[in-house]
């Protein structure tokens, strides 16, 4: 073992010395914890870890931090370009453009690269893999999937002895607060985004969130690492929450159910399946009882079982939290393959697809309170082989608009479709049939 | 970085040579996913890992695992002085004799050493990450606390950036389990605690878990990781479930608490707070939810905020992948101090005295019903300067045996003991009062 001593003395020695692209509120908290916490990092690390140089758009904006003594940089790439920068950090965002430039530039120089940039990798992960292991260098990226909460690290290192089943979560943390506040306030989606809005919870323009594509981003991140495959973003089936009604809130409580987004990833005989989409999940589930803006993230391995790890899912403090973490293993010459196996052995995507899903499904029908519809809708069912599990029909207003809402026994997701498109089209039925899918956790 | 690369890869082509001792359900279940999962660990890891030998006391005993290949020790220790063996793996456990023995043997000669072993790290801690680091080797424990939880590397790794003012769990999964159990059913603790033995969840001699020690083991090993400071199991304040009774369970929840055993370390202005005891903790806390045989372990940090991990805490597979992890780490080259810094630079261990605690207090007493009483015991606590915020007394018998429970404001410990001696004195007090910590979290 002497030639690993001699090694990280020598790099133990060494600064490392970092450049930060992107100012706002995560790249300015990842400064000043940088600062702040110098001394005890760089005990941690075993080695000091500087800041050299950042860069941002505006140079003229008071962001809290101080900057005496860093370089400044217009253009973010140039980061990548300077000698005295050892690890770039990507703060930036985006799935193109100058975030995408950066990091292609940082790895093929020989620079490892931290980001919290779920889209860049979702879109261009198995390139950038592939990048940065012909370079040497670590690409990192835990503050890109849930925030604060050291899932990564936990999927890659902790759990490397499980065969890993399915890893679902609360991967959004704008949708579980929003869900939340349905759920207490018996508020509509669009009153309730309005309201996160104004609190700072939801972006002007919500639909990465709402819709579902800021999940999905970060589930083809774990659904790669757990199964040692390439990332496929394309290959996520995803739906929002903006369906979601109070009724439907309403009906999941009466049911015994909780309403969640989530994203799962689940082995299956056609491949790895992937999905985004609101949850009935039973109400005593440990992750039913995740609320707000928290994320939570579930792996269910062959040896450990069933863990869960909880924590902010997004903000500058769980988000710089995260950044720091993989710039101390850097320092600190811990090194992991990016998505836990060597890129080129990573095995092609292979989405199985959703109409072979098994399952549970809640259905909300708007119809007519005449005699005869129920008869029609469970006949359509009885057809497609769809075993109901119960119904509700609560109150009754003859010939004017009621909910019915029905849970059915386990069946195959397309033979769900033809039912639901076949009661769509009678004539009692009066809005689109509303689907939420029971998941067993 | 080129030298970098070249030590990973002349690293790399090496195989990691393991010896087990200690062949147990966790030792036997180590053994065999290592078989199991060869190429994908060795994938994974960057290098083949092979088991090269083992130690156990039986030699005939039938393990279920094919040991065809290799070598057998009688003696642990001998697997420390092999020229084969790279990494020694502890399954043995105690804090003394052969595993203590095998655990200084290996570091001193150079081998890594991968342990689930709480009470030998909780009494020798300090010292052996010393040992370690001056062989320049890895002492690796992540399965000696919260079994399949990988807390040690979120911790130490994950949330590095984070100063973290508290951290605490459930630590121990026969407490929960019995704590759980005797809310379901309203049974006694001997009752339940004789079927946990039944089932397997609690040991024949079960005063390690039921008596808080062994949960004071692993809260010691925490405490040292997060405050850099000194393992300081003796600082450890430690009470058990045992005087936990079905009318206090019964009470938590007219109080709208639960009661988990937790074990609790904290920054406090004299030092640093350890301490296991059973504790009320408010119905809707994210911990109160984790039933049965799971752990859980809450850190705050001031980054990243509240962040919760769960999972089982013992049993042969959820051990056993947390050793394979840190095997894994091992053979990847990831280090990290053993206490997250350098063994000479913990700071000297300053336990905080329970006294100077801080918090409120349930308290139930067993009384005479008659007039009279409770003015005695509201005196005493007006005297000694508790506040008290609800008192239940449901039901009357009078001149007979009837039970009082109260809660208080915050008050220093302190001062609760003394009013708590002084009630106990009192002739219609008849048992020693019951004295919970309601613990806000």
């Amino acid at each position: 073992m002497g030639i690993v001593r001699v090694y990280c003395e020598d790099v133990m020695s060494e600064v490392l010395r970092v450049g930060v692209a992107g100012l706002g509120t995560v790249g300015a908290e990842t400064v000043r914890l940088l600062r702040l916490r110098r001394e005890d990092l760089a005990r941690r690390a075993g080695r000091p870890i500087e800041l050299v140089a950042v860069s941002a758009r505006d140079r003229s904006k008071d962001r809290g931090v101080d900057l005496a003594g860093v370089a400044w940089e217009d253009d973010a790439v140039a980061l990548a370009r300077r000698d005295d920068v050892d690890l770039v950090c990507e703060l930036i965002g985006g799935s193109e453009g100058p975030a995408r430039t950066l990091v292609e530039t940082a790895l093929s120089a020989g620079k490892s690269v931290v980001t919290a940039n779920k889209a860049l990798l979702a879109h261009h992960g198995t390139a950038l893999a592939k990048t940065a292991e012909a370079g040497g260098v670590t690409l990192a990226y835990e503050a890109a999937v849930a925030g604060g909460i050291p899932i990564i690290r936990a999927l890659r290192q902790g759990l490397v002895a499980n065969s890993i089943g399915r890893v679902y979560g609360i991967l959004n943390g704008t949708c579980n607060y929003i869900l939340s506040a349905m759920r207490d306030t018996g508020r509509a989606f669009d009153d309730v985004l309005a309201e996160a809005q104004e609190l700072g919870y939801a972006e002007a323009d919500p639909s990465f969130d709402v819709d579902g594509i800021d999940a999905a981003h970060k589930l083809s991140l774990l659904a790669a690492l757990v199964f040692g495959r390439e990332v496929d973003f394309d290959g996520v089936h995803i739906e929002g929450i903006r369906p979601i009604s109070p009724l439907d809130i309403a009906y999941a409580e009466e049911f015994g159910f909780r309403i969640k987004l989530l994203g799962i990833a689940e082995e299956a005989p056609e491949g790895v399946r992937q999905r985004v989409h609101p949850c009935m999940v039973r109400k005593d589930a440990p992750i039913a009882q995740v609320e707000g803006v928290f994320n939570a993230v579930v792996a269910e391995g062959d040896a450990v079982g069933t863990t869960l790890f909880l924590g902010r899912g997004a903000g500058a403090g769980p988000t710089a939290s995260a950044v720091i973490g993989d710039i101390v293993d850097v320092a600190a010459g811990r090194r992991a393959p990016v998505f836990g196996i060597a890129a080129a052995e990573l095995r092609a995507a292979r989405p199985a697809p959703m109409e072979a899903l098994e399952g549970r499904y809640y259905v909300r029908l708007m119809v007519i309170d005449r005699p005869g519809v129920l008869a029609d809708v469970t006949a359509i069912l009885r057809d497609e082989h769809v075993s109901m599990e119960s119904m509700l029909q609560q109150g009754r207003d003859p010939m004017e608009k009621v909910p019915v809402a029905l849970t059915t026994h386990e069946v195959d997701e397309a033979s769900m479709r033809r039912a639901l498109d076949k009661i769509a089209r009678l004539d009692a039925v009066l809005e689109p049939p509303a689907m939420i899918r029971i998941v067993e956790l």
